[in-house]
């Protein structure tokens, strides 16, 4: 039998970090909507961040991305986050941006190319250092659309002494998250395509080199799972960027797409000791709100990998390992979908209540006017996106 | 034996359609790099078309692409192209970059928006008909993102009733080419998703309605010359969009990433006469040159599709029936690979030769001084894009 | 609101049909693992069936495999079904496991080998007539391996001559359904590999050819809810073959992989009204349970159909279409959600109560001793399988 | 400019192991089709090898798979296949058709099967010893058809442990190939699923243990080459098992599903220097000629890579390498087509004259009667094959 208690315990530790980006408009490559009370502004994108978690308790950091967040003074960002109730999170890097990025960037053959684009590496950890963050997210586009087009195997020793310029320049306390993914923007060769280029690289590279799982990063049929896992055990996992699809980086909300394999993810993730703060795996949503209001989709968003924590903490292990050992197929299937298939809504609605929140965190929000309130003062300014 | 004679006559026949749009500038939602001497105007678009039509002597059509091509005078864009050796073909509707289409057009659930996208792709036979083109590209971007987002069915409903009023509104001559996509913009379901849908709606609209095949809208497995042979088969195949990928709808070179799958499909092509000009099948580009230059990148496409076409003129149609009707497995398979195999690039550099072109293209377009001269030209005003 | 009344009564008229051979030995090229208890005989492989029927209430028919269910007397194999409290339900043709068969059955390029196939296909209708069964299950596995192997066109022609004359051979009340499947065993073609295909056939051959739509053969990515939802709309959806994959056609256990598909094909059948006696469409197990033993797998199977069941009847439908028409793309989804985030089990229990059954099948079934009486019974004789 | 010389200096060297079982009947989970002249014994699978060898040249090694070519004196059948003209190449374990491997072998969570299966993997060890081998191929099919079945991270533990336990035990000049794949015969987890996997455990073992890349065994998508050149990058690469494939693991003739990827990875193997010798790099045939004769089969595969490696050969590498620096997309990719485009075959037909082989080898092996004889004389007996 499951202990209900340890279960509230573990789920009360959560925290769920929140990306910038997702409260800028977003699209694809044929069109990006615009929509009324986007934010202009770091500060406003972290001011909309923190009334995620006011209505939902469990995200408390908000990642900044660079150069989209660029400020003057990082250490007064930061301060304007906690001023919010909210702390500055992971900082992500961008080099995929600038016209030089065409052909790559730290993988790029021009060595001029490669040197701006570890500069742009180098800076990031300067605010890490200003704002207090302790992971820097390197995701690199860096790939080729046609063969021949660059030396792939070239372009590995340029990426590794990259990172191992990072790795030295990282203070204490700091480490890099290395994402990797399938494909888009390059077309041919992605220079850090799957999760054995990201743990080869930072096998090499020690300590402060760890893996990111994009859920939304994967070749169709891949089971991320088993990733997840096979990382926990060797120690290199360092967090997530949650999103779901139904083809490729859809980016859409964790959980939308297959809700189970949310489920199965989060049953991995507590089986190796994951859920808990010590650690170190960061929780980050990595989403694009194409069509749907920006602040209840995040809110949404926390609240899918919620339940399906909460599930995967409900799952009774003693039962699960036993009829694991005793080749009980059926038996043991059955105690993991008997947590699934709970509903865990009430019992979620019930702990908020416990701590002061309001037990339907969506309901709260459409009633706080916050998004009238946006609307109507942010008229005027750029409104934040992508900027491609 | 094959005939080469026959070869070579049905080569000089044959016609393939540049897109107005691979001359601008395009790129992913990550970013878009822009080039130099890339158009600003549908003339200068149609220029750089011709100049690829100068070299390949197969290229003497122009597809539009509405509003992206928008002129007040259609007519005289029609005389330009004259003027310049080549001929508007198709026109491209685009009913997915309004704001007002974010959750749809001719599938909205709204009926004014609706209205407004049937009222566009009316518009764009009445430039049809300024321009003489005789064939409107339908592609509805149309779909849902989340599961519940609308009701599947009754977008149908409302696309059936949009295909219908189209149909009824093309003149003797014209028909519309109904393209399908299996995702992107949309996420979790599309309105036009496979050639199934499209073929069916087609079916139920008469010879005015055919289906057009994207190269790189299928799920990963698709067999593409299946879906070719089935649709010349049922007499609705109208055309192509030839590109190439390796995950998605990269838009890459046609050829440039399964030169044998393109080899494949023309075949197919071949073996049922889609090859002579009586069939009435459109061999067009859609393409995006988001990282090589746009004019040469459209001249080895043209050239790619040559080759091909020219391989598959080359199979032992006897020696290959057969092997098929004797079983012979290795045989059959080793009489299309026979043709394969054969470099037919010294053939196809006598056939221009022959007609009065230069034998190599890409090297003749490079000692033009084309490039050059439109780099210095275009200057100042806005580059040609997506404008997304 | 949901009128829990009408769901139950729904519920209530449910019927799923059983495979007979999912109680025989399955496995993959690389291994059959043989089972103590299993069929060898038809006779046996029905007793099992009905026991499934016994525990659920709501599996009162089961498929026959020709020739794996071959007996001199059908009208007492019928019989027999029916004194076990079931029926005999589709009737599946097997043109696939005789040695003629290996280039192909009703698309062989050799007639006498199209004559032979199309002859058992004519039997299975005779076996149709002796047992009462309405459905004939047709599935091909007609395709080639190697490009040239056979022409792709011509084997349409020879598809299309033989579902014509199986469908002058339907009697009154009866039917085909037309399976269609990605790929295996050929692979690099497949004579029906989609439903586009499978549904052009079948509307030139009018009420009698119907689809089947088994939702493990599909290219990864396929949004398979449309397709149904499709279908249905042209009143050309026959059935179902449930199952699930994660890869290929795993023929795992239906609700297994992925229980929020199979709640959404539900969603659409019940929008459609299919799960309405009169819908006519046949809901059916296809399933391998190469680990797990049978009959509680079989078990299993049913009451996942029938919970997806229940969460889609449940689903608020005055509220859905609320926020469709109004565009609200979260409310939407949200009010699916809700239904699938339900845990219907405690309402099927009572439901099961209501009707005289165990309110828990799987524990029935454990409790019952049929396992234990057919390990004991069913020693010597050739256990059922594939015969491959 | 490419110099011919060392190009055919380089293809003298080449060397490609052919599979024993390749010899003997396989099919799918449908149906295993038999044909005349299989071999019945181990010793005749050489014969048929070595006639592949007499007409290639580059074929002279052949694969033992065990159990299926067990044989009382291991030393006699190396002996025999001296007399033959060829010698035993890799010895590949079984660890998958016992039945009590049906939940796994090394990594079952009963340590009896465990111990078993270590067993087997050792005693294949002791026929390397005896017959010469030094190559030990693993595959293992171990993994999970349902969530929860067992612990994906226990497995990994158990793995690790048999894998050391083999690693051990080998000795001077041997070592061990690990094989990944994605799935099939397990459909949920598999327990070796990608190249990362195997990679982590490899680097942990040291040198004697190596990845094995099977062209068959990855998620579709996947860019092959990118694997083959990272782990030739880390000396990782032990060596391929060569087949093709169009959906899943197809199994058939390496290079007839796509020529082009064939080439890609040849290149990359050439840019590594792993056609020398010395690279260590094993080139084994991996296919199953379900429905094609077996023996010309082997022969048109053998040719299918030394053709892709001619190609690559070819490439003119200081042009690349110059349009890469430069980045002069469209240039690169050129180079490396003109070489792919090239027809090798008058080249490869010379450089067998000059060795005295028959330039065209499938017409040789078609008039050598060597067809006719073994059909004649392999009457009686069981014929080999896969015995699942």
């Amino acid at each position: 039998m499951t202990d209900l208690g340890a279960v509230a315990s573990a789920l009360r530790q959560q925290a769920i970090e929140l990306p910038s980006w997702a409260f800028g408009n977003s699209g694809t490559r044929f069109k990006v909507f615009a929509r009324a009370g986007v934010p202009r502004t770091p500060q406003e994108k972290i001011a909309d961040a923190a009334q995620v978690h006011r209505h939902t308790g469990i995200a408390p950091s908000v990642a900044l991305h660079i150069p989209w967040d660029t400020v003057d003074d990082y250490a007064a960002l930061a301060a304007h986050a906690r001023d919010l109730g909210v702390r500055v999170g992971a900082i992500n890097s961008n080099v995929f941006q600038d016209d030089d990025y065409m052909l790559g960037s730290v993988t790029h053959p021009d060595a001029k190319v490669r040197r701006k684009a570890l500069d742009h590496l180098l800076a990031c950890v300067d605010i890490m250092d200003a704002t207090g963050s302790t992971d820097l997210k390197l995701w690199f586009s860096d790939g080729t659309n046609y063969p021949g087009q660059d030396d792939i195997r070239a372009r590995q020793d340029r990426l590794a002494e990259a990172l191992a310029a990072v790795r030295d320049r990282l203070g204490e306390g700091q480490r890099f998250l290395l994402e990797y993914k399938l494909f888009e923007p390059a077309f041919y060769t992605t220079d850090v395509p799957d999760w054995g280029t990201a743990y080869a690289h930072c096998v090499k590279l020690g300590d402060k080199a760890q893996v990111v799982v994009d859920t939304g990063h994967h070749a169709p049929g891949t089971n991320i799972e088993f990733i997840v896992a096979f990382l926990m055990r060797e120690g290199k996992l360092g967090g997530f960027d949650f999103n779901s699809r139904f083809y490729a980086d859809d980016d859409l909300m964790v959980g939308a797409a297959d809700p189970f394999q949310l489920f199965r993810i989060m049953h991995e993730v507590v089986r190796g000791g994951g859920h808990l703060a010590s650690s170190g795996i960061a929780f980050m949503l990595d989403q694009c709100h194409n069509i749907e209001p920006k602040i209840p989709a995040q809110i949404r968003s926390v609240l899918n990998v919620q339940e399906a924590t909460a599930k995967a903490l409900l799952v009774d292990t003693a039962a699960l390992e036993a009829a694991q050992l005793t080749g009980d197929v059926l038996g043991a299937n059955g105690v993991l979908m008997d947590a699934y298939n709970t509903d865990v809504r009430p019992f979620l609605a019930d702990l908020r209540a416990e701590q002061g929140l309001d037990p339907d965190p969506m309901a709260a929000f459409a009633r706080s006017g916050y998004q009238d309130r946006i609307d109507a003062e942010r008229v005027g300014g750029r409104q934040a996106g992508w900027g491609a």
